[in-house]
Parts: C-alpha cells; structure tokens; sequence
C-alpha cells in the first residue's frame, strides 16, 4: 500500500474507519486510523485505532478480548475513509455490552 | 432531539456520519453533519451533509439526482458518530458511477 494512496492529512492524520460485520454488514462502530494503527492493523490481522481522547494506539478488545479479525478492508472514491470488514471473536463489540455500538435511535 | 445528545465538539462541529442501506446494509459512503445540515436531514427526510472542501451545506443528490431517502438514524454509545439507514432512489450513490463510494480494496 502505497503511503500517498490514503489521504491522512485532511484529517490531521487520523482517518475515520467504520467497522462493519464481514457477513451481516452490521455497523459495529468507527474508530479512528493513524499510519502507526492503520500498519498495525495489516500486520497482525487484527483492529487497532488510535485514541483521541488517550492519545495512544489502541488494539479493539485489548482489554475485553472481544478482537475484531480483518476480512476485507476498502477505501472510498477520495481515500478520506476506510471501511473494514471483520469477523467478531467475542459476542460483542461495544463497551456498554451491546453488539454494536449504534444502538441509539434518534426520535 | 436534546441539542446536548449528540457531541458536535469532538470533532469541531462536525459528526461523521454513515450511509448504509437500510435492506442490504452495505455501507455506501461517510459525510459529515453539523448541526443545521441534521436538522434539514430530519425535516426533509432526506440526507443532507456540511462539505469541509466547498464549506457548504449540500443536499446528496442535488446534482445527480440519486437523493437518499432517511429510514433510521442512529448515535453511538458517546454520541459522537451517526449512522443513517437510507432508501436510494437512483441506481448509485457514489459520484465516480460506482453503486457504493467504498469500491477500492486495499490490498
């Protein structure tokens, strides 16, 4: 992968990433990539983010052991986003306990 | 909707927000909402955003056609992405011709 290809620096270096159920196509949550997690992540075949609010890398299920495994990973049409497909290791992805994190209707 | 329920601070007043397709599921891009942009996503039913290039609000489709009809709107757990499960109404939602904006594989 081409460094140039993805465009980290319209968002300071971090690139929004939404993590989607390789069979379902549930949306299970968005974390952010840096260059730094974005390689982590190609290499050990599992997600890893980088925290805003920690300011730190992060591997999803580090301390839960709900990893999320890579399947398929996608660029959008002006490369400002990534789109991963993942297998779920546990039975949940969010924190709260739900299965994903977008279990808030709005209205 | 609480003005204070959604965290438009975190990223400088705009809210990533997913387009998926409210029958398939498959992710069809990510843009940003404000809060005005939101508020004419929710009156009008369908999706409006904020472009960071043209610094503007745009409605999907003014151009094209292929508007995006609202169906659920979800937060996540820290309030701070959206996602928003959509009707299309034209045969693509990417402006490049393709079906999804998510079309190139990484790696």
């Amino acid at each position: 992968m081409n460094k140039l290809f993805l465009d980290f620096d319209k968002g300071n270096g971090l690139i929004p990433t939404i993590i989607q159920d390789y069979q379902t196509h549930e949306v299970y949550m968005l974390g952010y990539s840096n260059e730094e997690s974005l390689k982590k992540t190609r290499e050990s075949g599992t997600i890893w983010f980088y925290s805003r609010s920690k300011k730190r890398l992060w591997m999803k299920g580090e301390e839960s052991g709900n990893i999320l495994e890579v399947r398929q990973m996608y660029t959008d049409c002006d490369n400002d986003t990534i789109l991963i497909q993942v297998k779920r290791n546990g039975n949940r992805v969010c924190h709260t306990g739900n299965v994903s994190c977008f279990y808030k209707l709005i209205e």
